[in-house]
């Protein structure tokens, strides 16, 4: 997606390894067994695999655990952005969950729309995969404040 | 809040059992932690402690654990409107984030707005307690498509 | 509604001789036909009449005056709680549209949920009115970001 | 953008006369001076020129008629995959405005993400068009709902 977006240049040169370290740190998506994939300036890919320990009532995986991965790859693809020592918040999202979460895993995809000095836009996809085979179930865009508070960065 | 909205009344009187079931088989919800606590037609609220496996990078509770919760609490307060045997899937939610997840525990609150034959639209919230005190933190808009798929119901 | 929400005081005496000049100066409103009532501290009102050059394709008020009215009562909602020289821009809205447009006249009401710094929420709804009786018929999250940009105030 | 999602076919031949005939009875985008243009199934445009009569207090043109156009380009991206004498509503929507609405002319540009029986999932983006450059400076996602009562069609 974001095909005729502009490509957005990294400012500081360690975004990936800022990036993993803060996605390491984030408690709830190793409970949701999810990892971080592909981590470019600007975009990142979040996989979580189908579990039981996930699902909602009708046994599909939650609204709640897909809308996670996606608003940790639009916000960590937001954070692959920003200068050292300054980290975001999500301060919105709103997410089209257009079919039910069924497959064998699942990727979020967060790419960033527009860049900003207070705030950054991003779009988020998450796509089910079965067989090799790739279906997008969840759209979603998402707003990224910019914060520089010590002990809240990253 | 929705003071000056009309209340609906259920359509199936034993909503609230129906309500408590599907919830009890949410495993996101286990996996998280989170509890249901009241159940009235139209209105659910779901309690959700402060837990170190569902944090961001920063120590907060993750946004798409508040997410979780409040899309679970507006789930069921649709649900707590419907016929026998008709169910909900979440089409959207937008949440607007409006302070970092801190507190000891946060209360989760979904109330049905306007109630449809396709289409529920309701209005969900997130308090942070702490100290007996409530903030408001998060708030939440969320469209419930009825399903009556026999299998996909409640 | 918002019943259980805080009231906030304004911090420009004058608050609501600025919402009303800025309301003034926004020429999409004249050209809807839009008229600003009520004006307190982080609640304002603005009101539109059913008018022939603003319907879409089926006769109905169209989703995008309504969301132009509401979306205006939000921003002066929280115009109302800014100091002098500092104005805002709405960054994102999200609008459900619950019934379609049709009434008398249509009352968008914008209230402040949490004032900030940098970012106000509000949440906005729209009343269609017709003999005398109010229906909901839309309802709106949307964030404004404080500008003190000389020349974009107010 | 959307590079990467399926093309869907047209299920009535005449989608092109039907999205252009519907478009030209709304009567708020000849109040705002829209124009419709490109009508591919699934992807439809529509051009607003400045002008003095849509702004906000700022000068810049008002989000309620940025959100308007790219609404209707939308809506009518949908249109264009429908069967004949079925037509749809917007159920929600929500942009992100990214820059303020100044330039000389504004493409709203509306794709189809996911065609549903019920609901059809759209994305929508604003250029602002300024010496010929065009820059991104809206975001939206829509939901449009079928309907086929008739007198609501199209």
């Amino acid at each position: 997606m974001a095909a005729g977006h502009p490509r957005f240049p990294p400012k500081d040169p360690d975004f990936e390894a800022r990036g993993r370290a803060g996605f390491a740190r984030q408690t709830l998506m190793q409970t949701l067994g999810a990892e971080i994939g592909l981590v470019e300036p600007g975009h990142v890919e979040i996989v979580m695999p189908f579990a039981p320990h996930i699902l909602q009532q009708h046994g599909f995986v939650h609204a709640g655990a897909i809308s996670a991965i996606v608003d940790t790859a639009c916000g960590f693809a937001a954070v692959t952005l920003m200068p050292k020592a300054v980290g975001v918040l999500t301060t919105e999202f709103k997410i089209n969950l257009m079919s039910p979460g069924t497959g064998e895993r699942f990727i979020a995809v967060g790419t960033v729309i527009r860049p900003g000095n207070k705030l950054t836009v991003t779009l988020g996809e998450c796509f089910a995969e079965t067989g090799g085979k790739r279906k997008l179930i969840a759209m979603m865009t998402a707003s990224m404040m910019l914060v520089d508070t010590p002990g809240i960065v990253d």
